[in-house]
């Protein structure tokens, strides 16, 4: 069992192996949306408010704060917006920013225990990145490439993985702490995409023995219903045993199928959140398909 | 690369590795369909007829034929409405039943290649079965129970297989034209049933290199919303390497995370098949959601 405990003020969430997937809300990032960017550089924040709300009442255990704006003050306006979060919602939240100050600055203002999100294999990034995370006993998200780009082969993205826990370890930094995003390819551009991401989250998993999350909506990138795809790849994806994604909590049916997912997974014991989510009229009809079925093959 | 080639008069159908998933519709089964049951006994084969198109229609590949009434002349049933079916529809059969005399009268009018279904452990039952399956030069569907029962370890339910496709082999049939059902149990009553059949796939597909399929809707028994869990449960499955399943392909969700599990598993080359299916004005949104995704950190 890993755990990788995160924290607000006042809640704990903990990311782990046989336990609820963990949704962690995408929606607060200006990157390609300009209207957001405009408010947020304009230090208007409402739609900010508004976006962590409706992402926690739609089930989000976590959310991403992300304030990556062209030409704009990012380490202050990423500090202003995770205050901003916190005070309206208590989930735990991933500071998001790839730009080092800009960590630095959300860290600083951060209530708990925050996700890093991110530091890749890069030695100057590693360098920058992890002592921040050591110094604030902050959790970090560990994206699997390197000065040398993106492999399309798993092994090598999962040494990248690999080096990252070394050196994070050389921080003080537990493997714990360590969530690996193995990227996420769109599966219209690299058919292998899929099989890629379950391979190496099994890897990271049975032999780094670490927590996996990933940019999920970005495999079903220019597909028509994109959503049944991402759902799908996400229920898959957790069957090899990734354990969060930062992901649209907005779309039912990329939650519906990571709750599906969870009961499969046996990660929700007794079916208990299923069925108090979906109960309705449909479960006396299964009974009729299920002796329809080959379940007396069974007998 | 393992191909389990099954055939009408005039087409035929590969499970294979690699390969689309193969989805063989079960409503023609009496088990549970009073009416139908009644009307079969009758000599009235409409509905049968009515839903061999019907599935066809949908999307299966193959049709699963079962003629499983009490007191009834279950081999003339069976006979005659395998003789019908094949008149109205061309994709290879599956001729479902747990009475050897009824496979033997199955077999007997059956034109091409069917999948016989099924076999199970039980060495009574093998001696019986397997020299109608060498001598009809067919598939078998080899379930994994035996004189023990059902095994809640997927190692031993392994062993069980692993010994169908030996005594298989000492028939003349190749372990190419055995397709293994793991079996599967409700997980509302086991909470384990989901990840013993995904670890029993791999091992069936990566050691003993067979085919599988599965009786998919029992999982979901008695569960609200129960064809969101099918799906989910189908998708997972064949992101293991499960290559076909006896379900109903009538239900659009299940069908959905089927070819969506396709595309993820890079068996629908180009997202072709999905793209056909799916077009629609979600495509387009879809572009601006991605930017708002992580996809940046690829590049």
């Amino acid at each position: 069992m890993t755990d990788t405990v995160l924290s607000s003020a006042t809640r704990e969430v903990a990311i782990g192996f046989g336990r609820p997937f963990v949704m962690i809300g995408e929606r607060i990032n200006p990157t390609g949306r300009k209207l957001l960017a405009e408010e947020m550089k304009a230090g208007d924040f409402s739609r900010v408010e508004a976006d962590a709300i409706a992402q926690v009442e739609a089930g989000a255990q976590m959310l991403d704060v992300n304030a990556g704006i062209p030409l704009a003050d990012e380490p202050a306006l990423l500090a202003r917006a995770i205050e901003l979060v916190q005070s309206v919602v208590d989930v735990p939240l991933a500071i998001d920013s790839s730009i080092i100050e800009a960590l630095e600055a959300g860290i600083a203002v951060y209530q708990g225990k925050p996700l890093v999100n991110s530091v890749t294999g890069e030695d100057e990034v590693l360098e920058r990145v992890l002592p921040l995370v050591a110094g604030a006993g902050a959790a970090v998200v560990a994206i699997s490439n390197d000065d040398t780009g993106i492999s399309e082969d798993p092994d090598v993205r999962f040494e990248v993985a690999k080096k990252i826990v070394q050196r994070a370890a050389d921080h003080g930094i537990p493997a714990a702490d360590v969530v690996v995003d193995p990227l996420v390819m769109p599966i219209g551009a690299m058919g292998t995409a899929g099989q890629q991401v379950f391979a190496l989250v099994r890897r990271l998993r049975e032999e780094l023995k670490v927590n996996t999350t990933c940019g999920a909506s970005n495999v079903s990138f220019g597909l028509p219903n994109r959503h049944a795809v991402t759902g799908t790849f996400l229920a898959m994806s957790i069957s090899h045993g990734m354990t969060s994604a930062i992901m649209n909590p907005m779309h039912a049916e990329v939650k519906s199928a990571i709750q599906a997912a969870d009961v499969l997974a046996g990660a929700d014991t007794d079916c208990a959140t299923w069925i108090r989510e979906h109960r309705d009229p449909d479960a006396g009809g299964g009974a009729r398909e299920r002796r329809g079925g080959r379940r007396r093959r069974a007998g």
